[in-house]
């Protein structure tokens, strides 16, 4: 109800600021008896952990996490699974200028207008630290599906500002985009992409991008029509994610110029299996998976925290300068890599055990 | 859990298939007290309907409104709504054909995959025609809105395949709008937009197109971080409508190419009350409402059903021949724009009542 | 959110006021490939229905049912089931002099506190003839429950006033309690309760009573700890029932006497099958289902229309005379019998479902 | 869904098995501006902490409260609040025998049968170590209550074995209630239920009882039919606690032997205010407060741990002795009056705000 819980069946519910006691998750309906351990869901979180390369923020932070509840002896119990990152001790006067600032493009404005009051440490709960307790809880689903029904998820980056790689999903690996800091499993492209955030990072600005998400490997049926389409719950999960803007599926904006004849997906027989000869769909259909590749496209804004002077206002609406001290990330899209694979991973996850509930076997 | 229901306090549970006995949706949650007639909804209603113009499916559908609960003497009780609209009688024969075909790009294999048989009739629940319900549900949060928080929703059509207009959202209004059949406030694209659309419709063919959402007066303050961002929900709701392929809001795709310093929207004091003096934020900050006009852009593909003839499979994996018999929209965005306004209406009545909850006054 | 909604994934809705247009039922996430016809629905309806024999109201209502949506050639679809049972044109001024009056341990008072203004005429949503609509819902998790798993649901009257069968539940059938008007299997007590009824309802009052609640072969498993406790949810669900004050399972209150030594219920071995010497838990360990017979007592206050004349006070807090016109149970225990049944049916099927989620099988 | 979470608005997920890292609870929807420390939910839960007297068990349990987010210089943020109690370290050896081993009338059989492996240590995820988690959310819940709208929260022991105080309830204060360690406002019933204890205690056995509910002060309108029923919730909320069997409101049982016209509370003007003559009700009418007293009494079994010998069996199906080690409660009454405060804190604030986003001002 109050927004910080998502999924239905497999459900997590995340807590804490960015400069509190701990960020944290709770996952609620996790099947039982799944092997996880810290170590791999610890490895999921140092790609999306900061200073990890010399494009993000050389901010520290401690992002080791912490099993409280809901696994023994290895595996999961099917209770609620408790996961941890405690933060570092911040001295609070580093924030003491944010206290009364509405910093641009932030939400600083918009929580003090909600709640009447706001931890303003880094941003407090709208602080993208909170993500790493999605990339938590996203690691013991992601391998569940992959170890239970061999699905794949990946994503990489495929737009950062206006370099773009031309690249198709269908020849990316998952070895290919941890191949350069920036996660574009295009060599070329992503050379000009790190080159572009360099520069913008000596201009003390940020950029956006798009990353390209892909799972493979879902079988037909996955999706509840009408309200809950599986193209409907990807696309709240990843407009969920910090500096999110858009969302398409498959043909996406670009498929509303087709025509219905162009567009429309032919079935056909392919070793007996059905198939489609296109996939526009970004399967898809009817909100419910085909069977075919899904495969999405998240925009990211620029990071609204730059080191460059702008104008803004303070709680007392006085017109005050305002130059971030810095060490913030030139461009979130290398490091939103393991979120947007989390989230793909959180609502597959989820309408799996929704179909399992409704329509699978006694 | 099952899809049918959208909303968290002002909740709506939708039902029916395009040819069973009735469509119709329960509102639950609905506020007592609000005057609301027939006639108000049936408006709503109108504007969505078949048949209502030369572009649109000559199809007649009877989309009269019943409400069978939860008004007395003119005002809603705070118990559940039910309305429903009856379906027409159905000559079952008439759909004998699509038995047992998979039509591209439609949800009949799917729906197959998911739950074993499907109503097959005109496209069972996977039919448009669901979304009279929303419509309907829709027209009361749209007049408690109105009413109680002066809060104004519009929506209209952007682009038709390739053909766009670029008249300013701030400078549109509902009169405008209806002006013309398509629903394109700027007279000049509409022609050309009508042109196309008949065009296509000769063809036997269909085409895609984009609408662009707006809410005007929304207090600053809605949304519930960090899943249900209002952002996240609105996306949501848009990809829930059938043919919708994808969502941005604000900058959306055009702000990944923006640096930071563009991009942020400076805060500004105008009469003594916090603006920004641009809007790429889309009136959505962290998650949350910041009083700024909220607008949005939702891409439709060109709808599968056309009557040129295609390739498809049947239920027994032959390979067939499909020409559908006609009488179909060869443009569904001028008769979605009902559906956007309710949507959004939707989202912004249940964030309303959600902020009630939890930050309103005792 | 707003109470008309019942289970998570078998999910119903309930609408309607006694005397608005009709009383309803939407059933979301209902597994597909069921075959129920309405005749197999109306059965449980007619053992709800008023008028049924010489004990009960002898007030005519419509309750037929009609199956509108989710049902699609004899068969679920897994889509949305609406079932409506339209309600008799009602003179709107037989219900003028109730209009400005709370009665006594009526709802009156209350939805009027709540809500501002009510729909007055008989009772509004209020009245039990909502319960209906459960019933109806009920019989579809019945009948899944029945074939699919083999799980036995019956109920029966155990006390009427302070008349009581002392008849084990173990030796209970269906057809036992069908053989008599007040449903009591046993035949000596059901002539005394008849008997009482007669005498109170000749005074024009009122009297209360436990009903039985049994449910046999739930195989262990079933329950989520720790708040959605089997036990927990069945007694929310009989306490949702009108006129209900108590619920207790197993050995309920009295076992508060007991010492642990004699209430634990040892496990002993029979035929390779784990089971308990006696059954003191009544079938539920730690919330969730043992495998042994589920049986607990739900407690019925006197309804509180009776024809004797009381003191009340009316909207404007005058002191005034209500002497109600008759046709109302007496004893609404023989009807509430096929509710009990409902409630326990829709409690297990949402909890199979819930199970089969999280612990089925892939 | 998996049922760790209870409140629809204010809502709670606890986690944490008894010997695992953690107990905690997150609190998400709790309004913005309450004034919290630590110490005041540390003052509750050492109302529940084991080893408080005599007549509990000497078991020592680390149960400090740990604040970890949602709380900014001592004031609730709105955001999400996570409360955790770390757990002493165990010796995993000292749980080997019960390993194996199914106790009677304990969840260890059916947690096995549910989720196929448990952690065993103390009971794991069944331990009625889990209520410290609800205990510290309900000391937030209570305060507010207490604070913004004068509601006033409490329970006491009414009957402990066939010991019964006939205090009434009225005359309750909880200065009375704290006087004795049994929590019996009556000191000649508290003398002889703690001996009765004592002599349980010596005998290696344990007690059960009944513990009653008080809520003043409540204001009418809260609570939503037909399902979400004032005394349905609290009837949930009460069977969700360890060793609970039975639950009634009002009159209850006792009141299905009276009239309708015995038992109905007249309506009577009281300084311009409505009140009834009688309160058989227990202050709910249809499920909705009326603004009289509410009251209940929650019947616990004698707990299941004794330390005298009992026949059981093992996982492989072999007949075993099993003899406690002891250091358990012999009767759970006394500890668990502040969890039945708090699970009517709980329901008495989630259905405020529910109130307020449905029927409260704008």
């Amino acid at each position: 109800m109050a927004g910080n819980s998502f999924g239905q069946i497999f459900k997590i519910t995340t807590c804490g600021e960015s400069h509190g006691g701990a960020v944290g998750v709770i996952i609620d309906g996790c099947p039982p008896g799944i092997a996880i351990s810290s170590d791999e869901i610890q490895h999921e979180l140092d790609r999306r952990k900061p200073g990890q390369s010399a494009i993000t923020t050389p901010r520290k932070e401690a992002d080791k996490i912490h099993i409280l509840s809901g696994i023994f002896e290895g595996k999961t119990t099917g209770t609620p699974i408790l996961l941890l990152a405690y933060n570092a001790d911040m001295r609070p006067e580093d924030y003491a200028e944010l206290k009364k600032l509405y910093r641009p493009s932030h939400a600083d404005f918009t929580y003090t207008q909600k709640y009447g009051h706001r931890d303003f440490r880094g941003s407090g709960r709208a602080s993208a630290r909170e993500t790493l307790a999605r990339v938590a809880a996203g690691a013991i689903a992601k391998k569940y599906l992959q170890e239970q029904l061999n699905i794949e998820i990946f994503s990489y980056v495929e737009e950062v500002g206006n370099i773009k790689t031309d690249i198709h999903y269908a020849n990316v690996t998952k070895e290919l985009i941890e191949k350069n800091i920036v996660r574009c499993p295009d060599s070329k492209a992503s050379t000009k992409m790190i080159k572009l955030i360099e520069q913008v990072k000596k201009e003390g600005d940020s950029i956006g991008g798009v990353i390209k998400g892909i799972i493979r490997h879902v079988p037909a049926g996955l999706g509840e029509p009408v309200f809950d389409k599986l193209s409907a719950d990807l696309g709240k999960a990843m407009l969920s994610i910090n500096a999110v803007k858009g969302f398409e599926i498959g043909s996406g904006f670009s498929g509303t110029g087709m025509r219905g004849s162009e567009h429309n997906d032919e079935f056909i027989i392919e070793n007996d299996v059905v198939k489609t000869k296109t996939n526009y769909a970004g399967g898809v259909l009817g909100g419910i998976s085909s069977g075919e590749d899904i495969y999405f496209r998240v925009a990211f804004k620029p990071v609204s925290t730059i080191s460059k002077q702008q104008n803004t206002i303070d709680a007392k609406h006085k017109t005050v300068k305002l130059s971030a001290a810095g060490r913030h990330d030139p461009c979130v899209l290398p490091r939103a890599v393991p979120i947007v694979d989390a989230m793909s991973a959180l609502v597959i996850m989820d309408h799996y055990l929704r179909y399992k509930a409704q329509c699978g076997k006694n």
